[in-house]
């Protein structure tokens, strides 16, 4: 960590923020560069990350040499991940795997329709909504547990594997009862709360990028995912921001 | 509702909707104009809302004449929303409510100390975070109850009201015990399931515009809120987008 | 075009609405519903689009029956452009074309090696900047009209067609005659009177999406070129919003 | 500026950045880390900025000590800058200034008429745009010089002060010649050209902020109008961006 004082610091205000960084085990070094003092600080980055120096008197702004996220990051993990969503399918490796279906599931024998159609197309993962994100409460929510259900028929009629979202922390268990992969939708990026949740299952996660996300947030939500033990993380890059705003 | 056919709109496709219309129990009448044929749909627009109409063949954009939100217009209700919060204080007539206060609830004594500044400053609500949504898996994530019992007791100290944010729908109880009014945070703004637990309670609750979200959104996740019959809804609009995404 | 009156609009005010559109040499017709009179409008919708009816009292919005671009819908033109830029290269047609080459042209020798590996990768129209689109006044500005013989001597070498960015409308002149295509950057796409001024030229013009318009913005951008006789549009969507936006 | 290797940076690489750095007069100095190698470079950050360091082998990322504005920010003029409009206006000092007027200036009867109410009002400046930035090229344009030459008489009734927006390069002379202030309008915010030419003149300049544009990039936009000499840059920031997607 680099941290970076005011041109107009003072000799009290950075013996202050070396006192400090001494106290948190930490071993600072300092650099007086022509328009700038800097102080680095050596050690487990950790320890001073969740302190807010930026609120010392005399500091400018604090530059991180390690990126926020950690099991997110090539520095953890070199190779490229693969998620084994079973049946044989595998997101990550050499082969593209196409998942498709409808928006949301709406009765049992459209939908085992567009399964067969969809495994006939050369799709593997079959998706379908059985719980609707809706900006309306007067429109159709979904399904639920009986949407579930019929994904589960059109699963064992065609061997598609099956991917659906989950929007309410109160129905993991129901819908890992059913689905092979997660759904995080883009407006849940950042419930953390349901990361957390998902992070203690073992099931296969599709994270939507959120609309406005950048892909800093992108990885650290992948990382809450990940920091629960749930390694089968598979990020889902959204279509366009503004075609969703388009007025009609 | 009107519907817009295409100009190459054949006389099955547009007898085909018309017979739809009826089906539905509503009243068609068409008009053709110099370059459009339109249908105008007289009776409930709710009964027709929820069908895909452009989906249809022929049509090629279908124009609500009402609202999508009903209880959140001006037509549900004229006159001005008054929130009482208790203590006297009310948002949304003459008076200007200042709300104020730290981030997150860190300790007792800072936390009273706060409140007591923010109330000689002419605040009338405290505001605090027990519960924080961090980006970071490894960052602060609030005290929880503890802090919620600390806003408490800097309530009895100084008279100030509470708003705390609620994250988690399982904390949806134990917020209410403590709190004057619930913040939904924009991160939150379309978690519809948390709108909807907070719409059974009748606490006021303080929603927050989330960052890319439209005006006509906002007021749709109003909407869920007093559709559930919670008609304690304060607006909150959110500072600007891009001061989150400044870099370092 | 059709006018929605609000619920409370007085007598007196529809019949100054209906007064007015007659004026414009349009018929209106009126149309009683259960919750709304709407108020519909026959004619030429362009003799009434430019005035701003929602201000009218008594108005509650007005509903485009047709599309804001013209030249730019499927109604002008159904068929699906195809854009000639020479040398036997097409866009919009069954090939896939592809545009390749540096951010910035630095060097003549540089340029030509990168343009001998673009073409054996099978691309065949090379992109380069002469004139850099900067947000530090500090940063490399392009080379200018040196830029541009470079990338006119790589043409030459290579046989493959030049597409380069246009920012200055004093520099319109000078672009085309060394280039293929004219970009407009996607800082540019709403700078209309650039779009105007490229409308004039006869080149095919390469318009980039901006980072947060619509797509009914960015068709409306085509417009301007097409309004002004330039059919020569070919639209690029741009990469993702937040990529942009991350932080360092 | 500093410099962070890849953990698995060689030897070779760190030679080769060093070599590079000493080449450009500047003098490096090397960490080795627990977890990271970093090279801080010291002297004239300038030097070293333009080069894309990022971009050699073993780099994982660069980071800025210095602001990459200058003019623009605190370091270079400690105080407040206070813009003198003439007639007594001052904006930046004690007293807030009000800027009011149409949209659009429409003829100079009506123009009038609302400089009078707004000098009523307490306004010091009258705003009105006589060139206006449409997104159809269907709608009204502006009135071009007669709307200034409108402006200017409204001047001369009232005393007020003039704002209006440039959008052509072309027409600087032009505005320049009627204004007090030029209007940079959020659509224009990164047009840089546009940008150097007014920061040729010695007119203030009321530069609005673009809808997603964040504070630095904001920032970095004033530099190019001071860098050119123009320190009466006023800066403006603009409604909510949402508002603006608003669909009817």
């Amino acid at each position: 960590m680099i941290i970076v004082l005011r041109p107009d610091a003072t000799k009290e205000q950075l013996n202050h923020l070396v006192a400090k960084i001494k106290k948190l085990g930490l071993k600072p070094w300092i650099s007086k560069g022509v328009e700038r003092t800097i102080v680095g600080v050596i050690g487990e980055e950790d320890a001073i990350r969740a302190r807010p120096l930026e609120v010392f008197p005399g500091v400018e702004k604090v530059l991180s040499i390690l990126k926020p996220y950690k099991l997110a990051s090539r520095d953890f993990k070199k190779e490229s991940s693969v998620v084994d969503i079973g049946g044989g399918v595998k997101v990550g490796g050499k082969e593209i795997v196409v998942m498709a279906g409808p928006c949301s599931v709406e009765n049992r024998k459209l939908l085992i329709d567009i399964a067969r159609k969809v495994k006939k197309a050369g799709a593997t993962v079959l998706r379908g909504g059985a719980f609707k994100p809706r900006t309306s409460p007067y429109a159709f929510q979904g399904l639920g547990e009986k949407g579930l259900k019929f994904l589960a028929d059109a699963k064992k009629d065609t061997g598609l594997r099956i991917v659906t979202e989950l929007m309410d922390i109160r129905d993991t268990e129901l819908v890992c009862k059913y689905t092979d992969i997660i759904q995080i939708g883009a407006r849940n990026m950042q419930n953390f709360n349901l990361l957390r949740e998902v992070g203690k299952t073992r099931k296969p996660v599709l994270l939507k990028r959120g609309m406005s996300n950048t892909i800093k947030e992108f990885l650290m939500s992948a990382e809450y995912i990940l920091s629960d033990g749930n390694f089968n993380v598979i990020l889902c890059e959204r279509s366009l921001f503004p075609f969703h705003k388009v007025s009609r």
